[in-house]
């Protein structure tokens, strides 16, 4: 057991778990701030979650989307970043473990560690229905997404053709549109010529979401609008029959069973386990459920923030699970943060403002919802990319990722398109 | 067992085993030959290899120097692709047989299976000291290096950091001489000021060679200068002793010990089995001996190329195992094939010409070798930097590794250090 903390300092020691979207922006509006901050992720890298279906369904490449934590913060000479598990909270020492049995002391503590893809009940079905959550999640679906249409080429019975060629997304949220329209786009237009056996284009996109609606998030029109784009991107859509089998040949859904061999899962997230830690109450997905200051309930030295907790939105429910409001969060408490070290401890509660919705369907439609106007079709698409390139981190991956698409869109070729090794995973589910 | 051929099929059918560089340069010249190609790869890629230490070294990502196989030969009308191992000839059959039970018949068969790094008798140093000739390869590599880092931030026993800080590389051929090369800009250039606790250009980087000299395919004062280009670069070369063993402590060679946490392989290749698959004489590392022909002895229908064959160079040695060779190669047996074609059965003995050695030494030297004159420093640098820009396939591609390098060269960034997905072995080797 060893204590990282130079013994030297007496400055305040505040320890930030998680490189997301609050983590970072908490320590990017604390750079300034006379204490000793030791960001630690479990990940090297900092990753754009809301690009993430574009890795997986080989549109970007890895490093478009993802960077070095440390190398972000390296001009930020009061922090320290850590590469490291973090496994418990020691409230009464003030403490944080990590996997590997060493224990960081914290006078002020930031838990930001965000959501995994969760199965409710259902964790046998990971290994036919992977979710979408990390860089690896990514790529296996990458690659099975490309050995699907390998494997069906290569396929003499056209019955187990056909079930290579149905690709299953279960969710109909913003992943699961995006990657159902991205996947139909990959079907009918970049893989176009590249088999001499198979027609790409005859691939099956499946929709399944188990409420009424697709992007229940937007307004009813224009999910009824997304809707509409899907199809005509010849995505079939299932409404109000949730799955409630997944396996080996397929899924099972409203009482009928539809064969695949590629199950992709956007349906659930999972909070990750600071609830538990800090032995406070969590919602029905494990979120903290914490104070208006963000601060964990008997906790005022500890924040809980991002997808790893859920604090009400005013009157209207409670603040959503995406990244904007995870970064105003962040800087939320970087400013009560601030203030107590010169000696204010006044309440602050965190407000937060909805700048509106985004969500793609293939490479020519999108819908944006940003309250005083809503938009949709191609010029929605224009601006949801952007604002996805304005919001990418650094010069250089906004003129890569501009080239990848602007790629695409004048070639239809998608250059990541690798299937790399396999999981055990894979290994274990595939024939 | 199924036949992949369409029945109805009375042309020549040509099966190449291989989706390297001989067996892409074979497939592109017959293009327009009246016959039914099949190309069967285990990988869905194409990899430039020579640019591969330069994802192992966090420089370029994947998808900068891999493509779809399938998507690079989607115009040849009369070429199909397939994912597939093989895993035998049968010679009196004239088929192929793939790991999954499938048979595939040629009237002419051409192997171009190419080469894996090679321990030797000492294969259970591999967990130990990984090669590298595979993206998997490479993104191991890349994982062990940054994680070294890492690991060396978070160690409070001096020594161990001092192991976390030791990279090995054994052998100093260009992939050694490069991959040395490139760490060291990385530990002195690229992760200044990233960490709080070590200094990353205190890291030692090792360069252990069993010969005299390093780059013996060059002249020996190119070699020395190669040697001087490391040594500037903070890289201490080993020369004239071998490895004599791997651990996971370290590496022992010439009665000393070395304690080091990354040891990288690049000492030796076998060939792939073809020479088992035809039952025809190999030389010492797998190689098919074959007729100047490039027809494998007794198999006039089956040509062997690139790494997996050997064939006498004139009067001088052996035909090299490069990638310019490999391509010579394809094109000089596509000549033949199509002469059989149109019933020209004339022998067209293969004549290798060299054009040239080029290997890099860091950011700013290199070292070419083209006959008539002789190149070193920073004007080989950009020499080999052309070169390479010229050769990779695909305009796009082309200007994403040009922007790659143009940004390194810039600021000092490199944009692929990404931990990705550990493996098993990687997994039981580290602490």
């Amino acid at each position: 057991m060893t204590e990282i903390q130079p013994s030297a300092s007496t400055r305040h020691r505040l320890v930030i778990v998680g490189g997301g979207f609050g983590g970072l922006e908490a320590v990017h509006n604390l750079r300034n701030a006379d204490m000793d901050i030791t960001l630690i992720d479990q990940r090297n890298h900092h990753l754009f979650q809301p690009l993430l279906y574009q890795v997986a369904t080989s549109t970007l490449a890895t490093s478009e989307i993802a960077w070095p934590i440390r190398h972000l913060l390296r001009k930020y000479k009061n922090v320290k970043t850590l590469l490291g598990t973090i496994d418990g909270v020691d409230t009464a020492a003030r403490t944080v473990s990590t996997a590997d049995g060493e224990t960081i002391p914290y006078d002020t503590l930031v838990l930001a560690t965000g959501a995994r893809h969760a199965y409710f009940g259902h964790d046998d079905w990971e290994p036919f229905a992977p979710g979408l959550k990390t860089l690896e999640d990514a790529t296996t679906i990458r690659r099975r997404i490309l050995t699907a249409f390998e494997k069906a080429e290569r396929e003499p019975d056209p019955a187990k053709r056909a079930e290579y060629l149905t690709f299953v997304m279960i969710g109909g949220g913003p992943t699961g549109v995006e990657v159902a329209g991205t996947i139909a786009d990959l079907a009918r237009d970049t893989l176009k010529g590249d088999f001499r056996v198979i027609d790409p284009a005859s691939a099956r996109v499946v929709l399944i979401e188990g409420g009424p609606r697709v992007l229940p998030a937007f307004s009813e029109d224009m999910s009824a609008y997304a809707k509409q784009a899907l199809e005509k991107l010849g995505v079939t859509v299932h409404l109000g029959n949730p799955v409630t089998e997944c396996h080996t040949d397929g899924v099972e859904f409203g009482g009928q069973s539809l064969r695949a061999q590629t199950i992709i899962w956007a349906a659930g997230v999972q909070a990750s386990p600071a609830a538990k830690w800090l032995n406070v109450p969590a919602d029905r997905v494990g979120r903290v459920v914490v104070n208006a200051d963000l601060t964990a309930p008997g906790y005022p030295e500890i924040f809980v923030i991002g997808d790893t907790a859920t604090v009400a939105n005013g009157g209207k429910g409670t603040v959503p699970g995406i990244a904007p409001a995870a970064k105003q969060q962040g800087v939320h408490i970087a400013k009560t943060i601030k203030a107590r070290l010169v000696g204010d401890q006044s309440p602050r509660p965190f407000v937060y403002h909805h700048d509106g919705d985004l969500a793609t369907i293939g490479k020519r439609a999108a819908v944006t919802d940003f309250g005083w106007i809503k938009l949709k079709g191609y010029i929605a698409w224009w601006l949801w990319g952007l604002a996805h390139i304005y919001f990418l981190i650094g010069l250089r991956n906004r003129l890569a990722v501009a080239l990848s698409w602007l790629w695409i869109s004048v070639s239809g070729a998608r250059s990541a398109r690798l299937i790399t090794q396999k999981d055990a995973a894979e290994e274990a589910n595939t024939p």
